[in-house]
């Protein structure tokens, strides 16, 4: 284990050492394996937007074990999913990638204003399939964000004492934000302090009082990064809709040139047909290989 | 142990004695130990009004280890937080300073006007800390009040069989309140019977039936404390948003002249770069320090 | 808090912040607090030997407040004493000094060749209590080890999740030892690495093979701290029966040369009258206060 | 409430309010309210001796109502049966005496050397049936008595934790000691140390070491009460087997001079015909009332 | 994942992904990772064997995180021991080797015709320090038999559940065997029926009706690995006592030949400096590297 890695367990020394080890498995796993940068894979579109809308584009991914496969063969440094998806592939590749079980889920029949996922699966599911962590989807902004921050608690309690690493998708969304606001830096950065997975942001807010610098996106980054615990957390940042390769490079740039910890690629990844994807995610790793030395300074 | 903090334990001679002990940790911590009074070192804000809004004015207070040691240089009777915020620094600091766990958080991302508190920790996360008391927040005021009270019962029910003190804010804060009602003295000395820790009266009222003196600030103090229990509850307050400095320490005084127990400080401490807030903490403790006689008439 | 006491609590990483903050109540505590030794008065005589055995050469002590009081005068680091006799005194003395809840216990009506302690007391008394460690005693050596040694893990178990710190009392006893081979240096140090208190060593058995020295007694110390995971825990040697005073101090200095951590003093200080006791205990103290070489080498 | 109960309740400052309700409901109860002194009556012979022996002396015994009456009209402090004898008549006289409900129960049909009881009812009973305590027989001599001590401390916690009060029947028994032995005055004492409810000691021993005068009944009893926390918790007096009337006044004489905080008497109280019986308990009662310069000695 | 480790991954298809991950990850780790050979450092004779007995001979092993270095120095699939010695040193270890829990262990005070080890650890701890699997010492041929196949049985079930593999010490030991019979290779072959983890067989006894072939130690190995399910389980071989290193080497290539998976060695490791430790196991991997033509026919 090299000393980067052990320069970021260190900050999770509160936690035990189940925790600690879980979070070395994803960390050391894959091509990115030690630059303690992280790509993770998530399928959560069949649940999340139904499947035709998440597979058609690449009928091969209707398949479960087509996502273990990619993962792994792209390098991921985990695969994360729902139980039922999980379920239907993981005893082909028990032990050939970390495996992150998304416990709620979303479906999006209603087109609801203030989102509240439903829980679908838990600690005792996770450990049976050999899991290093759950994850968890919370929106900040819903109004019915108390309820998730405390079905949250709850996981949360529970998946550490059996020494599993817990992985939160923080979305700002509800009623309680404008469209634009949903993504603006602060409320971003805001989410970040509560979770450690954050969409990035794209709009802007005025950081005059202070003057934090979010004119550029590596900026706004560094603000998400800073606002999580000073650094002393995983954010990894969401790349949402699908954009042309070149602006998505140019945002993973961002991220690493932020010192943000890595991106979580799913439709980008998945809508594709295999060796598009594995050439994509190829280039995103390659570029997160590249250190910068805005990084160190954080 | 000195014959007032004896005094003070004496009040809770029906609560068992891992409560006292507990009770007598944060008494006898920091530079006002043994002297009854308490200044307490808050940081929740960072959830509360998101990272930016909080720690931008002072970068540094970004890494949830700065608290620690601004509460533990300033000598601060305790250090009160949320969980993820305690977890991301006590393992350095375990056993420096008595630890509160703040229970139960609030995001500012809605405007509601009847806020309800997300439950966000419990007691057994509490013991594994090594944690004093509990904290939670309470909304007097509030449509939402009486699931905040059953919230405060079982969390107190819990906390209590297992030691634990338990510190409750009370914000007279809702639909049922005008803004000046917030602060009225009436309510707020409503609030501090179920609570014990307080925002500062501001408002007046008509206390003219009864003749209440309630013309000074340390005269509407005085009969906050008098409403919690005829001062046999320690009740400290809260200074609430940024004032200048010098209005600050006439509150102060009129908090220790009225027989109030002490502050809790958050914003106004952390918000400032280190040294000033622990001039500005000295100051503050140093008017504690100094005795006046009113005090010992209640 | 020192570096010394850092160093300890650094021993204990892998265990939760409750329990490092347990064990430097107890390290900071008293005169020795900080020093990185400790003295612990233990009375769990009136039930293991009965009261008039235990009390009557100092009446005194028939009152379970006595101990309180003679624990904090002396500045004990701790006080260790049976569910019964700390529940009769601790309402008096809530929060002013360290107290280790002894769990079981044992009594000598019968001449049990092997004997098997009573658990008489739990966690949940030990957090009403407001203690800061449970205490439990095992004697390896018995035919029913095995038996102490499970219940000792449940104890463990709920102990540690609850934050609390766990003393062991290891006496090598029973029918598989012969009356010289428990107190011999190689079972001791046996005992040393399952518990962390244990009996000084007064026979010796050949250690010639890998000639580790242990002419004496502060070799055989010094092999008995190094057993118990290379002096990564603490570990406190019993006085046991009563000795001429010039010898106590002798043993103690031993102790100190060893490295060994302190001592725990039960009848050697409370069968004296309490000027006595003070005295004994205040030269007990200044030897270990004494640094001397050795110990920093270990 | 007057001072000498307050004092005795002061003893019992570290249990909850609850507890100390109940110990004032038996000792501000009957004919002896309010003078710090009991007489109870028992009525565990019909499960422990079989109703023959117990009730053919004195038909009217047979009918589980009889004691309710007796205890009643004799102005005893409370009355004590198992678990079917009190449900049996109950239901005739709630909230008229204090009731202790007897949680183990020993027949005699076997003669056993280590005697065990059989744990018979609970605190659901107790609280079911309004009783004030549960009581519990253990018999320290016996092989058994780890395990008889582990019950009683399951008992007790669950007990405390409801609010009810635990009458310990302490009988030292067993194969571990002489016939003589289970008298001694040193056996009985240690006995009082675990338990509050000790047989009167008949033989003696040799105190001579620490000139603990023990050469009058009085003195023995002032003995046991002192190594029950040096007076510190309520000793009650078993009567033991039947002797002759004047005999046993003597003896309770000698429980009063010797600082003993009453007598429980149940064979030579229903054995008898109602009218000799009610005579009897106010002779008893009669030299109980009658103070004496000793016991403020103690 | 390469064929061979699927290959014995699929022996355990009834099993849950979790457990199949946890074998992976011990098959996948360190120098024979791959090879579905492995070498397991056990260090438990501090408990088993006391610890000078156990350490003296290398004094740098009386420190517990000296066996992590030594295991991942060496390039081992898993390091194994008890509770207390896996928590001293995991802090500083976490996700760098697969870890098994002990959760039996056996002192040596005693002199047992019929072992019943004292189960000192279980799930919950496994889980929070992040292990791959729980150990368990069977003594098949011991009276305690019945019992020690209950104790793990209750373990199998609980740790499966949570997806940990379970790993037995099988040794063939009581009053119902002969000193030779203890290493017989029927009564071996027997208990690897059972577990999966058995003493070398060293002595002989007459297969002769079924002209099963045992007159090497490799054909011994080949029988015991047949009986445990035809080569469907893995089966590694105990040291034993320290023997000269050129045998040991000839007894590895024996198991190697037989179609053994491995070797557990602890003393024959640990009692030397760690440079001859080193090149010793790289002698014993190096053996197990090199394919040999007979296994494959297993």
């Amino acid at each position: 284990m090299n000393d980067r890695i052990r320069e970021i367990l260190s900050w999770y020394a509160s936690e035990n050492p189940g925790i600690r080890t879980n979070l070395a498995r994803m960390l050391n796993h894959g091509r990115l394996g030690g630059t303690g940068k992280m790509v993770i894979l998530p399928v959560d579109q069949g649940f999340e937007h139904g499947p035709a809308r998440s597979f058609a584009p690449n009928p091969a991914a209707y398949d479960p074990r087509y996502h273990f496969q990619l993962a792994i063969e792209a390098g991921c440094n985990a695969y994360a999913a729902p139980l039922g998806f999980l379920e239907a592939g993981v005893a082909d590749y028990s032990g050939e990638i970390p495996l992150i079980l998304k416990c709620n889920n979303h479906d999006t029949l209603h087109d609801e204003k203030d989102p509240l996922s439903a829980v679908t699966a838990g600690v005792s599911d996770a450990l049976r399939l050999g899991c290093v962590a759950v994850g968890f989807t919370i929106y900040p902004g819903s109004a019915e964000s108390a309820t998730m921050y405390e079905q949250l608690r709850d996981l949360t309690e529970e998946a550490k004492s059996a020494g599993l690493a817990v992985v939160v998708w923080s979305y700002p969304r509800g009623s309680g934000l404008s469209k634009e606001g949903e993504t603006a830096v602060d409320v971003v950065a805001y989410a970040a302090q509560i979770a450690a997975k954050v969409e990035l942001p794209e709009a802007q807010k005025v950081y005059q009082k202070y003057e934090i610098p979010i004119s550029t996106l590596a900026d706004r980054v560094h603000h998400v990064v800073q606002s999580a615990f000073a650094g002393r957390r995983i954010v990894i940042f969401s790349g949402g809709v699908s954009v042309a390769d070149e602006q998505f490079y140019t945002e993973v740039r961002a991220i690493r040139d932020g010192g943000g910890f890595g991106s979580i690629i799913g439709r980008n990844s998945f809508q594709r047909k295999k060796p598009d994807a594995l050439k994509f995610l190829d280039t995103v790793m390659g570029i997160y290989e590249t250190k910068n030395d805005r990084q160190s300074a954080i």
